[in-house]
């Protein structure tokens, strides 16, 4: 889907990997931004190597590259521990949100703070934000490297006050 | 490796899609047995999508499909809940143990009790043993797909009494 | 396609890579024989590439690989000529057999000798012939490796009398 | 290798899906040349594919594929009318360059003309041109989608003016 709309801020309950990190302060940056679930099938085999892949592509440019672990089910196994161990193992070096609850409390909607604000359908999502803060693309499921290149070239061609 | 002694029974300390199995009691049949951890990267990334595909492929033969939970490493997130969950996310429908550690304490050795008995190196690990019950190959790592159905298909084409 | 029949004879108008090879005197070893044509996407993407696995993973075995050019379209262009230079490119070294037309002339039939007595639909074809010349698979389309390769270790499996 | 200078004008003796086409015609849009022979094995199972992924991925753009057969070796089988062949096999509906000799003659010199002009050391070969007619990438070999979609996004996120 292709967007063009002022990116909601994100609410993190915790960061791996980074101090804390607003969507504001990085403004004049463009953002990948990939929503997974450490348990979920497409991001763990496709979704994740992808943006381990972008992270790796990029690292000279100034684009950055952001995960978003929006988990709405199975909380009790998908813990902070449990991702903390995961990103060890899977070698993810840049930086992880916890997507956050209302009150820290998984009962007190379906959905995390942040899938609710971006109305993410589910894991995993990729979400391209411009120099301005726009949202120019959100995907829910799989984007081709291709594709992908292209419009994160885009984004980094782009100048912040021109864009 | 190509190896040729008898495989040494599994330890399991809980099965999940599957009452309690013995290799003893599968005894004329082949099987195949991957052990894996459900947060390492290579057993969810191409031995676990393998190992499915094997127990598709050879649904009609009498090959026994199993994965063993070898968890040798980060026991506080890889609980028998969170592989429960693994399992359910994944379709793994094959009867799966939980690789026992002696008095069910993971303290006791860096090692649960089968991959000691097998002299295993790591996960994943991929065993083939025969109608007989000797243990014709183990590799730690990855197999490619023709090598391993070639081995398959020498298992199930030996017969239980000639083997 | 499971089949069970003696496997025709070929006909084969020029050998690359050995001298005249007849499927009777193969007798008591099993044939991995695959038709192609040289400018066929398919075969040249897919079937060809995995007839060199083959080639290279069963080289310990008495398996015979064998390829077939069965040219059924643009005989101006791929020519033995031609044919000899994909060889050459691709490095392709095991015995490659050119499909023969009656009197050498494409004219008389849209398809060549052994293309019609196989009964082939087009290329690339696989076909499975056992230690005793039983056709026992003929696949036209691509065959994935896991059941490839177990088709071929049921074939090496069997002994030359048993079979 | 990146590069940046001017991109020479090719020399092509025969056009395929196209009436001739010179690069200074193209001046203002962004050109995406891929060198390839078409029994050279990576052009055709990497190269050639790719090519065709992006001349779909971006037929939306203004962006150019074309490609140019540059043949240094085997021309009595690499001929335009197997050429010819390989494009209606393939289904490649872009334009192609044959890659002339001085006079026609291919014992006039070992490279053609255009990959003398380019300098490029086999096939495959990619080039990427920009709005300004500046060569910017020449790479031998295989380029990831990944990467080469960040590059053609760039190019065609320039303005021809600001270019």
């Amino acid at each position: 889907m292709s967007v063009q709309r002022p990116a909601p801020e994100w609410s993190v309950s915790r960061w791996f990997n980074s101090a804390p990190l607003s969507l504001a302060a990085l403004r004049g940056r463009p953002v990948f931004l990939h929503a997974f679930q450490m348990l979920c099938p497409g991001c763990v085999q496709h979704a994740v190597p992808q943006s381990l892949k972008v992270a790796q592509a990029f690292v000279q440019s100034d684009l950055v590259v952001i995960g978003l672990h929006t988990v709405f089910e199975h909380h009790h196994v998908m813990t902070p521990d449990a991702l903390q161990v995961y990103l060890h193992e899977n070698r993810i070096a840049y930086p992880i949100g916890v997507d956050a609850y209302r009150d820290d409390d998984p009962s007190s909607h379906p959905l995390p703070l942040t899938m609710q604000a971006y109305a993410m359908q589910g894991t995993p999502t990729l979400c391209l934000i411009d120099r301005r803060g726009m949202l120019r693309r959100q995907q829910f499921g799989l984007v081709d490297d291709l594709h992908l290149g292209a419009e994160i070239g885009t984004l980094l061609a782009e100048s912040a006050s021109r864009a």
